[in-house]
């Protein structure tokens, strides 16, 4: 009954919001404002932002308009102005490249840097609360926004899952842990008994941030953004919606083992994938939660709990792409028959016969 | 935009357990182990030391026989050994009478007080890890005991309500804040712009602690204590036990719009209101987070966003009993009926012809 | 084990279609489409034509423009053109007026006539089924329609119930069972021995079909409609909606004795009660069922199995309103306010002037 | 809009209860009424008879010992005497062998035969309603018995899947059709036409009978047995108990095209395959209903609405089994490691030492 533990780091807070790019921003929108039920509270160049009804800043997701899919940078609030000086310090000390930016729309200073995989990160402080206009409002003072009528609605971020080379996962997880100060709450163990993937957070949510090895090899991809229902019922509702309207279903409603999520997997139009979380799982308050480490053998146990299987694809699928068809692993989003394949359309046709069959497609809910 | 706050206090982490008096052991115990499908971990003079299937450490909840209902104290752990001493120096700072105990069953030396109406509680930072015997282990490395084939089984502790001198609950809010670090989620005011109700955590969930006005001017009573589900339909799964078995439901299936949470009350044989939590409500990771203030006349919308009504008895019924029958507002549990009444049954006969009744009645899961 | 019971009636099949009268047709229709998710198929003269995504003939709904609330007919579908032969002789053999209609939208020939308490059924047995345009068309082969993005969907027409004379519920009970050839499934009885309330189906379903005694003393009013969504959860998201856009709960979610129903009550902007169906109830096969009846002093079970309590208007208020303020019971629904009150605000104030008030209320789902 | 359609056959009436063959009596009585909270109302010979607590007669389900797992029979009630009658005439004249039989526990003279397949199906009228003793009485009148509170508690028999010989399969389905009354709702159909599999029911369910060719090319085999919850949660809960006690979970929770079915399919400890329905998919008033072809191409989403795939052994895996080991299709479960597997362990060891490792084995629900 020894709990020896140093104090916890609380200064990193909460995954706040996260930029995806797409080469199909107006099929992104609708998918995200009809089928998610986000709405839109800014737009600005070649981006557009949106939030979940239950999102206490402006928004928690920046389409961005770009040639490939992919994760623009995913943004985390500090406990306290004193808790970002100190994390800002911490990733000096370790060598890390920090680039301040004050230009950001709905928040203040940022400090923007690279995990040791290359995926963009930004710490800050000082941000604008989500005030709704009249027609918009909640009778519910706890509620920043009413929720919407419209498609299955999700109701706030939840997590964001970085693909990461194998051979990088467990060192960038210590960077995690030790400058960043998330905890490691769950952890599938390679045969050299060193971290495949691993679950990390600063809240009793088992994970804001996951970093799972990337069966391609690349580096700096996004394997999923997750959002929130807590509800069951809602994945079999937007099931219907995505069924119905093409939205390819990669895997799931399922549950996993790892974190108790009962969870699916979907492409969005642009061929990021999201994931949409149904239930709570499970909540972690114990201050030395000891990491939950799963072994080799219980891989399968660990990412399937019950529900039907992972298909291949879930391991090597990323965003942005990797350009190597000769790769027998590798695998292609064609937004076009909105599906995961073999082939890379993209690269076999002119962007400007691309841009056509684009405008042919067009996704569009129709009701 | 400009999001002054001073650093938040992490020292108090999290509810770990709760004591419950009651007057019909054996009748409680069959109720948390068959219908709430608790199990026993421990049993120690008038105490029985039950755990739900997800609670990390040795237990949630004591039962204890006594003369009345009521609660005998609720723990907390704190984040580490010096956030422990950091709390009990700010304690004695602020008169605090503080009684140092060592010989606790499952957790190391904690410190043990009163909150300024009454209500007894301890912090403590070592504890037992629950690490279940085999034939209870699940075969989920991150929960800690395999989910039981009995009953509707309740997940974790969850919070507790302590109904407080309506005079007493601006006061006690400020201890719990200043003294102890709780931020202060929701509060329903009075017509003096006071709190007649407020809601604190440590942690995302909503509260861990509520304090409640007592309408029969009471100090140090228990309101309820409530464990969680997370699923909805858990909430109808034990309503269909409770009503075949003759547990009073008081109020719900419903929904409150403070903590949005979707609950239940009952009433356990020994007389103690119980609250079951049937989904996640909604989680506060916001850093500086603005109390949500509900004005006296958005009380009912506060109390109740969806489902029946309150009864009067929850504003009123609070554990021990207050025994003043000449007050009109009083009401009192008859756990041989197991109903809540307006005449205090229990005074009114002798403590043998109690007991007999008691025999007589005999809370039993007949399957 | 002697199962004496004559070959049960099989030919009224299964309940159509209802109209609705209301005074407030644009936000009748807002409601209906925007909050319940039912999709317009026909317009004509002052009535609009409504589906739910399951219905398989063309509506479900009729909305018309009128004066008062209430309803105008409700169709039963008969199990053959004989089966049809043989209702309509048994109706003139028991000496009910019968007319003949043959300029239905949708439907073919039918015979309409009053039960004994004066509401207006038809019978028919030609139809013609839904085939959805491409753009509404599902993917699955069993679905006539796409199941909506738009509020919370209703999937069918569930059943009606009918208020009716206290004095003529028992006798009524006796023309839907004997002339009609339903099935009596469940009642509550009076202190007379005789039904107040009772539900009648031709299907496993517990009820098509309920006479309700009209505290007011009214002949032939609607209680209300229902629709059906088989999940609990669809329950907690449209009461979301109905909070959010002023539409009144008078009722629920809750679960009734009588037919296991998990189900709501909400006023239509038009002043008609709707109730919604949250999950399966129970299903009838046995084909000589006995009547379940409740005895007057078990009549609060039947009612609430377990959720709270129904309000005293719950047994007072149908529609079309009865016109005596001077009656204590009274109560009337104010579509302006949109709640139900002690006074009638439609017979205190000009046609004009309600029609003023009507335009500033305006029922509007804004998103 | 000619709705033409001869008067509709409502003879046979229900799915009242199936026997099934167990290799392990004691596990299989274990798994039914401590993971699928049936109980138990008789024991007679080799055979315990068991309900689920809405089942209106005494039992739904035997259990029988014997050498191979399998359905002893199946039976039907029908709507009356003279139903009863008409049927078994209607079965002679169609040159089928039936067999009267006046010994059933719990049912009166029922007629025993064999579809086109081989499967024993059986007819009767006469049954004993079950009445609940005291203890085991549900306070809701129209509850056959209380909700149990052991395991998640199946609520009734739904329906049975006869695996078929794919040339028997559309042939077979005639015999159901023009013999017994059955009505066909959907059918997937081959390459020749014809139905692979068809899905007839006598009411509104979709099936109580579905028919599915057997890609082993056995006979009258046993595909699955099918408990209703009406609940999508319950399949979240018995998945967890499954797990957890090392029941093979082959497929689910997933959602079916074909009857919008959300379900799951489990092993018994006796091999046999169990499916529970955990909504009450779609219900077809229609009395003219059009059968739903699922062409060949369609398969795909007639199987699988939205969820995991569905493994080979799904087509393969029936009761009892075929015991040829050079068919690479063949499958065999080992009810010793509780799984399906390539190799049939039953023929490799002596009788002996099969109940030597059964006894080892021993399914128990440690709690």
């Amino acid at each position: 009954m020894t709990n020896v533990a140093q104090e916890p780091n609380f200064d990193v807070h909460q995954l706040s919001h996260t930029e995806l790019f797409t080469p199909v921003l107006a099929d992104s929108l609708e998918f995200f404002t009809k089928i998610l039920g986000m709405t839109v509270v800014h737009e600005e160049g070649d981006s557009i932002y949106l939030r979940g009804y239950e999102d206490v800043y402006q928004y928690s997701l920046i389409l961005t308009q770009a040639e490939e899919a992919g994760m623009g940078f995913s943004a985390f609030r500090t406990s306290s102005q004193p808790a970002l000086d100190r994390r800002v310090a911490a990733l000096k000390e370790a060598g890390v490249e920090v680039e301040e930016r004050t230009n950001n729309y709905g928040y203040g200073t940022s400090y923007r840097f690279k995990d040791l995989d290359g995926h963009v990160i930004e710490l800050f402080w000082e941000v604008e609360k989500y005030k709704a206009p009249d027609h918009l409002a909640s009778g519910l003072g706890n509620r920043a926004q009413r929720k919407p009528a419209r498609g299955v609605p999700v109701r706030r971020i939840d997590h964001v899952n970085l693909m990461t080379h194998p051979d990088m996962v467990h060192k960038n997880h210590e960077f995690w842990r030790d400058v960043l100060g998330f905890r490691v709450r769950e952890g599938v163990l390679n045969d050299k008994d060193e971290f495949f993937a691993t679950w990390l957070s600063v809240s009793p949510l088992v994970h804001e941030v996951a970093l799972m090895g990337d069966e391609l090899g690349g580096h700096g991809r996004l394997h999923h953004l997750a959002f929130w229902y807590g509800m069951p019922q809602h994945l079999n509702d937007v099931s219907e919606l995505c069924v119905e309207h093409g939205i390819p279903i990669e895997a799931g409603p399922l549950k996993h083992g790892v974190s108790q999520a009962l969870c699916m997997y979907i492409i969005e139009p642009g061929g990021n994938r999201i994931e949409l979380f149904g239930d709570s799982g499970y909540l972690i308050f114990d201050p030395d939660w000891e990491t939950v480490k799963w072994a080799p053998e219980d891989a399968a146990k660990a990412i399937i709990w019950f529900g039907g299987e992972l298909p291949e694809t879930y391991f090597r699928y990323g965003t942005p792409r990797i350009e190597d068809e000769t790769d027998e692993l590798n695998c292609y989003f064609n937004p076009i028959k909105n599906s995961l394949e073999k082939e890379d359309m993209a690269i076999h046709i002119s962007k400007e016969r691309e841009k056509q069959l684009y405008e042919t497609f067009n996704f569009k809910v129709k009701d």
